[in-house]
C-alpha cells in the first residue's frame, strides 16, 4: 500500500526508431492493463501468457520478448501501476511520506489516502488476487513483498528515522517494526474482510500506536 | 491464532445406540482430517466432498447428511481443529488469555504460543490454504473471520477489559482496536511471508503497544 518507490524495470522496450518505440509503450500499457484485470477477475493461477496476449490485442511473442514468465509480468504490472499512482501525487512529495515536523499528522494523512486507495475498487480486484496467491505459493508471495510490500514499509521506516532524529520517537525503537503497529492492523482488516476500514480507524491506530495503551504511570513494562 | 472458543456445532451426529455413536465419531474425526488435509495440499478451491469422502473412507452421503456444503464441512473442521488445541491447554486455562496481573507477561505468553502454532507445518498448510482463499472468495472469507479469527481476538478483547478495570490499561482505549497492534503484525508477516517471525518480535510488539514509540513528553498528540 502506498507504493511509490521505483524499482528498476527489468526490461526495456527496443528504442529503434521514435515511432516502434510508442508502438512500444502502447503495446506494454495493454499489457499490463490486461495483466492487472485478469488477475483481478480469475485469479492469479487461471492467468496465462496466452490470455494477456489476447486481451491486450498483441501477440504472444511480443510478451515473451520482454519478460521471461507470468510471474515477471503480472508483478511488473504492479510495480507499473504504483509508479503511476505515485505520479498522481503532488510535486516534491513524490516517493517519501510527508514531514511537516507533525509526525501523527503525517502518518495520518498517508493512512487515509492508503484506506482511499484500498476502497478503489479497480485496486481492489488484483490486489486480492495477487495477495491470495502470494499466500500459498512463497516464491510468488516473497516476490510480492520484495517488489510492492517492502519498498512502501520502507517509506515509513524514513519517516520514523526522520522523527528519531528530531527526539520525537524513543531512540531505541526499531522502526521497521513500529510501522506494523498501524501498518498491518489496515493490512488486515482489508484483507481478511476482519473488520471496517475509515479515516477514525486509521487515525486512531496511529494515536495508540505513539502513545501506547498503558496507563501513564501503570505497573506495566 | 490462539483459537480456543467454542463455537456451537451446526450439526450432531445420530446417537442411537452407543456403538452408532462411536462410529459416527470416527467417521466425523475421519472427515475433520481429510479435509483439513486436502485444504493444504490443493488449496480450497479444489476439494470436493467426494473427494474428502474418498480420502475419509466413508461414503459421499455421510458427508452430505451432516453437512450442506463443502464450506460447511471444511469450516467446521477448523473449529474443531482449534477446539482439540484448546484441550491442549492446562486447566484453568481454557478458552481464555491467562490473567496473572502482569498484562505484559500474559500477551507475551500467549503471543509466544501462537508463533509456536504458527511454525508448526501441521497448522501452515491447512490455514494458508483456507485464508488465500477468503482472500478472495468474500463469503469464506467473513465466515472465516465470524467463525475462527473473531473469537479468538475477542479472547484478548476481554483481557484488556481486565487489564482497564485493574486501572492498567486508559479507559478511554477501545480494547478491540488496542489489540490489533500485536495480533496484526504477527499475522501479516507470516500470512504474507513479510517478515521471520520470533518469540523476540512478539515481545517487542507487546511493548511498543502498551507504551508507544513517542518519546515521553515529545510535542506529539
Amino acid at each position: 500500500m502506498v507504493q511509490k518507490s521505483t524499482p528498476a524495470r527489468s526490461d526495456t522496450p527496443p528504442k529503434a526508431a521514435p515511432d516502434s518505440t510508442r508502438r512500444s509503450e502502447k503495446s506494454r500499457r495493454a499489457i499490463y492493463e490486461a495483466a492487472l484485470a485478469l488477475v483481478g477477475e480469475v485469479g492469479y493461477q487461471k492467468v496465462t501468457i496466452e490470455g494477456i496476449a489476447a486481451r491486450a490485442g498483441v501477440g504472444k511473442q511480443t510478451i515473451y520478448r520482454w519478460w521471461s514468465s507470468k510471474a515477471d509480468v503480472v508483478m511488473e504490472a504492479f510495480v507499473d501501476r504504483s509508479e503511476q499512482a505515485a505520479e498522481a501525487v503532488p510535486p516534491g512529495q513524490e516517493y517519501a511520506i510527508p514531514d511537516t515536523g507533525d509526525l501523527a499528522a503525517d502518518l495520518k494523512f498517508v493512512l487515509r489516502a492508503t484506506v482511499d486507495e484500498l476502497l478503489d475498487p479497480a485496486f481492489e480486484a488484483p490486489y486480492r488476487g495477487l495477495a491470495a496467491e502470494g499466500l500459498v505459493n512463497e516464491e510468488l508471495g516473497r516476490r510480492y513483498v520484495a517488489k510492492l510490500l517492502e519498498p512502501s514499509l520502507q517509506l515509513y521506516v524514513q519517516r520514523l528515522r526522520a522523527a528519531q532524529d528530531a527526539g520525537q520517537v524513543r531512540a531505541d525503537i526499531d522502526p521497521r517494526i513500529a510501522l506494523e503497529l498501524f501498518v498491518s492492523p489496515l493490512a488486515q482488516r482489508w484483507l481478511q474482510y476482519a473488520g471496517p476500514i475509515s479515516y477514525e480507524y486509521t487515525d486512531t491506530l496511529v494515536d495508540y500506536a505513539l502513545h501506547g495503551i498503558a496507563s501513564p504511570g501503570g505497573n506495566q513494562r
